[in-house]
């Protein structure tokens, strides 16, 4: 039944992809949401009726947490099939770059993460997996990456966190090797399942995490709050994800 | 003459790409220059040594400024045909992610910037170009970036920069629709060639300031010291790369 519903997903995400890149081409529209960066265009729109219409064919029953509104009203607690989706992630490089944005899903079964899908759009690298799947990009399996500490690998914080110097992050910067910067949760997710970032800490809402959490976790990467409690699957949280190395590394600064 | 020794540069830069995604696959040396993570390969060197040759034999009695020392010696004037050559830019992404790493060629005549190739080596993206002959993405010609101001657009600032505070340079990514970091010249540069980006600064030295100069000046972009003097060819400058509009917004900033 799963396996079933993994690969139907993983046909409507590409075919979603598909869509946003020929939309892409053509004129859309951007309005924006809370501040003048925090945008939303028509193709995010499209995207998201798409996506929660096409989930509630493919898994009758289920229940949607998603950004702009097409999803189930009031969802406050976690029994059944409950999907998550971010329609695109990135909305700002997507309209300024038409690059570096992604898509995605999860599915979390009475409160436990099932499976996860992040589409880097314009390279069409689907990532997906869950627990006990491994985790895959274009279908070839993913090694776990390597449990290296701070001073050993690159990291990315998004750029509040280190204008604002929010739990000490500046100096976890200064630690590492470096500090990345990409702008869309999906790529920097991406980013640490290949062991390309050791680290990444932002402020995620629900569908930023939900679907990096599932596959980051079935690598044995570390998931937390900055914290150390346990990310709330339905609240936004500021999160550190990373080797275990990093995060005994990130706790010793950020304390 | 110059046009059939572009011709023949198009082809080495794109044969070193070759050669260096080859040799990605394979292990290769890493050894630390200044500090942790100053880093310089085997494959930076072989590059190197494989340009700086082929130079010689495509453009005999040219000089050579190049990183790693295969090069000319003693360099401290512009007289005749300089060659400057980054034989991988962005190291550490290079050694870290495999990725966001570019080889970067610049031909200055008596002083007067002539040609300038950027390959984005991953995607096999070759930028090249010159005054008065356009800027080319692997045969395409870009249209000059829109003049953009610092609200409208992202930028590209490298984290030294940000964490140590230099010239209120945490203002101006304050002011910007956003914030990015990728690690190499090479790719910050692209970013501002295409418009993906509307302003980037960094500390530069010659051979990542010089292919990219010579591209962004030919689509009317602004390339100056952040003290607004010219920036020198054989030092090493604090850099702003940006939009008319961005340099004029940015120069409010810092002063």
């Amino acid at each position: 039944m799963i396996d079933e519903l993994n690969s139907k997903v993983i046909e409507l995400i590409k075919t979603v992809n598909e869509r946003t890149l020929s939309r892409m081409k053509e004129p859309f529209n951007v309005a924006t949401k809370t501040n003048y960066n925090d945008l939303v265009t028509s193709v995010d729109k499209e995207n998201e009726q798409y996506i929660d219409d096409h989930l509630r064919q493919l898994d009758p029953g289920c229940r949607i947490l998603s950004e702009e509104g097409f999803g189930t009203k009031d969802i406050s607690d976690l029994r059944g099939h409950l999907w998550i989706v971010d329609p695109i992630d990135g909305t700002l490089n997507f309209v300024k770059q038409h690059d570096h944005f992604g898509i995605m899903l999860a599915l979390y079964v009475d409160g436990q993460p099932t499976l996860g899908y992040i589409m880097d759009c314009t390279n069409r690298r689907l990532y997906h997996g869950g627990p006990g799947r491994g985790v895959y990009v274009n279908g070839q399996k993913i090694t776990a990456p390597e449990n290296l500490g701070l001073r050993a690998g690159l990291v990315a914080i998004s750029s509040p966190l280190i204008l604002e110097n929010v739990h000490h992050l500046p100096a976890v910067a200064q630690a590492a090797s470096g500090l990345r910067m990409y702008g869309s949760a999906a790529m920097e997710m991406t980013g640490i399942l290949t062991g390309e970032l050791v680290g990444y800490v932002s402020y995620l809402r629900p569908w930023d995490l939900a679907a990096g959490r599932v596959m980051a976790e079935e690598l044995g990467l570390v998931v937390k709050s900055i914290d150390g409690s346990k990310p709330d699957v339905l609240s936004s949280n500021l999160v550190l994800v990373a080797t275990r190395q990093v995060s005994q590394d990130v706790q010793k600064i950020t304390g």
